[in-house]
């Protein structure tokens, strides 16, 4: 999927490295600048929420997006996962499978993959925002009060992440390479296809181009 | 992705429902039948793990398989997510996002996604499992001792889970589909492309076969 344009930044180009963001393991794959883990954030809608309830771990799937130094995402102000999140301490991870690394022993193989993990307490947003879509608040039927009523935004500062990057074949152990055995990656991909119109549009709409995930 | 083979089940058909499996809202979309969790677990490796640390939650992208009644993941013995949701409470999710979802209203928008959270307590597997390469183990290198203290692999019964599922076009409000706006589905899809060979393999060496999501 496409990249977003930058938002310009008012916030150091490298974060600061946490307790909860260092690095423990593979530490050249590990990142804590901008342009790496905005370009992740702006690549992947699809993020995991994870909260706490009642002490225990709960992780609900939903979409963000970035504007400048935040991410967004939303729910029914109904939700558990909203009601549960608000003000309280969240990790947001954004992730995207690149492949399946195939070494020449069971031990080396890996993912290559990208991924994001934002730590901090999710705020509510007053106002509505328009989300993944810019510009369509100019051609939808306006919200009414009940429909802002109905949804929460939430947004997390992107002060304390760290991104994970993996790429290339595998790295096996040196003396493996002599070994016939097959190794390689298998390589997976996320794109949009073309848009399928509701069976029920009127005669003659134009298709949505401001959809800043087509691809 | 294709999904794997069903496996043999000794456990009901359909999951009884608990107060963290309940779908409170969306009611149709929400699965907690065997068949339903066992395809979405089959067709999407990508899991994310939820645990909590020092009373705040910690998400972590990983792959998962399943055999039968239970999902498997590994990683490093040392990493910190192993160690942490050893033995521990977690929160497993696993979701594909299937399409964007463009309605008449910014309210109605929405996303067509399959996903499966499992809830339960990880429990460390003393035996090294063939992982999502079924065969494999003939083909590899062998592990060795060392790799096999490196290596922790974790598991979670599938015994209190929810699927949910959405699927087709926008569901407007009755009276917005004589409005001239466009609506529709922009469908996502995730693949897999050919192998691509280790720059370093052997000349001759066959590429492996075996692998369970190779579409």
């Amino acid at each position: 999927m496409t990249q977003a344009p930058p938002a310009p930044d008012t916030q150091p180009d490298t974060l600061p490295v946490t307790d909860r963001t260092r690095l423990r393991r593979a530490h050249p794959r590990g990142h804590h600048d901008r342009a790496t883990i905005d370009a992740i954030l702006d690549s992947q809608p699809l993020c995991h929420v994870g909260y706490v309830m009642d002490g225990k771990p709960v992780v609900t799937p939903t979409l963000q997006w970035r504007e400048g130094d935040h991410i967004y995402w939303h729910g029914s102000s109904a939700s558990r996962a909203i009601r549960a999140a608000k003000g309280a301490e969240v990790c947001v991870t954004v992730s995207i499978l690149d492949g399946f690394v195939m070494a020449r022993s069971g031990f080396h193989h890996s993912v290559n993959s990208r991924s994001v993990m934002l730590f901090g307490r999710a705020e509510l947003v007053p106002e509505m925002l328009e989300t993944l879509f810019p510009g369509s608040t100019a051609t939808l039927r306006p919200d009414r009060d009940q429909d802002i009523k109905a949804t929460t935004i939430l947004s997390l500062p992107i002060t304390e992440a760290s991104a994970k990057v993996r790429t290339g074949p595998p790295v096996d152990d040196e003396a493996d390479y002599a070994l016939p055995i097959w190794a390689g990656v298998i390589p997976v991909e996320t794109r949009t296809l073309p848009p399928v119109p509701d069976p029920r549009n009127l005669e003659g709409v134009a298709v949505v181009r401001n959809f800043k995930y087509l691809g």
